[in-house]
């Protein structure tokens, strides 16, 4: 176990195992620093760079931490990446005094988490969204088709995504409204325009994006997980009855483009390694997948000794509504790459690439409010996370609630490796 | 009429009532104008304003003509643009002398065209495209749902739109590659991977967004036309077998994200005012906008003198394929920007607006093979301009062919207020 002279509480989720990188702003508007969390600190690779240290980092220019974004670093690749997180491990370990006992560069590089305000880990170009998980795909087809035709016919044979909107991406604690949209009420004849009333989160994860393609070269599957820089969580809030009216035949569109929102910390693949989890078996394999396997069997970063959950705040109560395990989708972010760029997409770092939601086996660990209610249907109870009184329901989210998801690999006996929040509470309608 | 000291032809799609806004590289690599097309020549905003021109643009912030690119011009609004154009037209006026007598400064800042590499003209954050043209609309639903279901029940009520892949976009003279992706041959019971055989064009015009929106805060109607900088040829390079078996339920994918082209010079909407048509009538107007009208009736910028025309090269003689008007789209781009915000997504400076495919009433006038052959049914009889033999047949393109879009207002009496060219080679899969 790695040991850093900066204190982490063992149920942290930002051990000295995880190091995931984030942008934010400390004291002054405009004053923005890279870095990784540790702990209850970020640690400002802006400050150490400039103060001589990750001077060595193959593939990346120089001064790439001074950007106020991490593109460049996403851009650079994994021999860089795994070179920045050695060099902070040993920086940080409790028994090197280079930082350790320079007080005054200790003050302007480790900066208390409860005083930043995290932004962005990087401006994205293009935002994709699938729809890997297969008992959400299966849910949401009982419902709308009916048990017999749950899967639609390509379902099975390729990663189903649709291009989302960058432009209303936002990081977690920002506040998003209920939004206004052309919707259909049952029984109507004809639309009306007003509040959405079905408004929904949707738990996923998503890759975030490095080196990428240029246009017109495909990345193969077996060099997939290499364009991967690591992972966030995303809640793909969701205007349920704007979604179902519009999205006939081209997709989702204003039910969908009005607030997608991301755990501002990016957890490396480095640091996920030790959960990688195989894939479920899969029946019909991606054919261009197929074409050019990777090595050995495809496998997915799991959550296999932790799980995702959705909380959801009500009254100040905070209430687990539901659970959900990563290693539940049916295709992998490599994939997922694969497939993007297989007629020649290109993808760019810092793009983001969510599963889609990701929903469990059992009615519990679903990860959306319409599988939860079977859209509407059931009322769902939210009840204190130790077994106590029924503190309300829901259908669909209400003004005033808050949503919360959060991620972690390990615990237990071993160091949890954790995404922390992915936070927004919903306002009314402006 | 305004006469420039710069000649321009008679018939040129650039006059001084035009000056379309566009961004090149001129000599070295690396060395980025933005500025203004006039006849045969590419007027240098960059050097101009360096030279101390310029100066004074209401809302725009100082130099912004030296960022190699115009998302800051376009975010700066109408006063800014309004004053840029009227700056110029003086300028480059015949019987002004401030730049016409500086043969120093002339070199440096009047570049003929055929020695520049035209760019993107902006950073695209966000591309949409829509679906707004309602004989095309029908013809696709004729095609896959038989006549009495054509436009799907939403069609009427709302403009329809999705969000496309902003990576992939490429200006005029950029060569494309035929995708490869995964297809379900006719007949077959699995889907198989390998090159698209359906390879297709599609004629549109874009809106190049200004200012925009911050997230949360809808466009209403009547503003709507201020944060459109101008328009643009688009081709949306589309692969029909891919998208036929990928797009249900969440919408075109890889067969549309491989490829989309613009035409380099933007052309605003004070050059085309003159041309300013009313819409078709709309039997059911959208709900949002019909809350907050616009001043008068909903108008497009049509083409009420000229036309768009589609050709495509083969075996190098040049041949009109079809021929679109965009007075004949259903929706106008301020109706799509209203719909597009109405829930609170945000609109930013430089992001694209598509119109859809955009078909007349005629067969002759359809603005895809799709349309034109419909689905692959008929064959196309590529002929010569002038009357004259048969060049050769198409279903879809064959590697080789070149597309090339182009579209007027005027012209005839009047002087031709043009867009250019949105040319661009299919070449085999790489
Ligand atoms: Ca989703
Ligand atoms: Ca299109
Ligand atoms: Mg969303
Ligand atoms: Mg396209
Ligand atoms: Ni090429």
């Amino acid at each position: 176990m790695l040991e850093s002279f900066i204190p982490v509480a063992t149920d942290s989720d930002f051990p000295l195992e995880n190091l995931p990188w984030g942008v934010w702003e400390w004291r002054e508007p405009g004053s923005i620093h890279v870095g990784v969390a540790l702990g209850e600190h970020c640690v400002s690779a802006t400050t150490l760079q400039a103060a001589g240290y990750l001077q060595d980092l193959p593939g990346a220019p120089s001064g790439v931490f001074s950007h106020g974004r991490l593109n460049e670093f996403m851009g650079s690749g994994q021999p860089a990446w795994r070179a920045a997180r050695q060099q902070l491990q040993r920086l940080l370990a409790s028994g090197e005094g280079a930082v350790r006992d320079d007080l005054e560069l200790r003050q302007r590089a480790i900066h208390p988490a409860s005083d930043v305000r995290m932004l962005l880990p990087a401006e994205v170009g293009d935002y994709t969204d699938f729809y890997a998980s297969r008992q959400h795909a299966t849910n949401v087809g009982v419902m709308f088709r009916g048990a017999a035709n749950a899967l639609q016919p390509n379902w099975l044979h390729l990663p189903v995504g649709y291009h989302g909107r960058s432009s209303s991406i936002v990081p977690s604690g920002v506040h998003v409204h209920r939004p206004r949209g052309q919707l259909l009420p049952a029984g109507a004849a004809a639309p009306v325009f007003g509040p959405s009333a079905q408004v929904d989160f949707e738990l996923e994860v998503a890759a975030v994006m490095g080196p990428g393609n240029p246009l017109g070269c495909p990345i193969p599957l077996a060099e997939a997980w290499s364009h991967v820089f690591g992972l966030v969580l995303l809640n793909d809030w969701s205007a349920r009855d704007i979604q179902k009216w519009e999205y006939v035949p081209l997709g989702p569109f204003n039910g969908k483009n009005w607030a997608t929102q991301i755990s501002p910390w990016v957890v490396t693949l480095d640091a996920l390694e030790p959960f990688r989890t195989a894939l479920p078996p899969q029946t019909e394999p991606e054919v261009s997948a197929a074409e050019e396997p990777g090595p050995g069997p495809p496998t997915s970063w799991g959550w296999e000794h932790g799980g995702m959950t959705v909380s959801m705040g009500w009254w100040a109560v905070r209430t687990w509504v539901g659970r959900a395990e990563a290693a539940i989708a049916y295709w992998s972010f490599a994939q997922m790459v694969a497939h993007h760029t297989a007629g020649g997409c290109s993808l760019r770092p810092g793009d983001l690439l969510g599963s889609g939601t990701i929903s469990g086996d059992t009615p519990g660990s679903r990860g959306c409010l319409l599988e939860l209610t079977w859209a509407g249907r059931d009322e769902l109870e939210l009840r204190a996370e130790r077994p106590g009184g029924l503190l309300g329901r829901r259908r669909y989210l209400e003004d005033g609630d808050t949503v919360v998801l959060r991620g972690w690999c390990g615990g237990g006996g071993g160091k949890r490796i954790g995404f922390g929040r992915c936070e927004g509470k919903l306002l009314p309608c402006r």
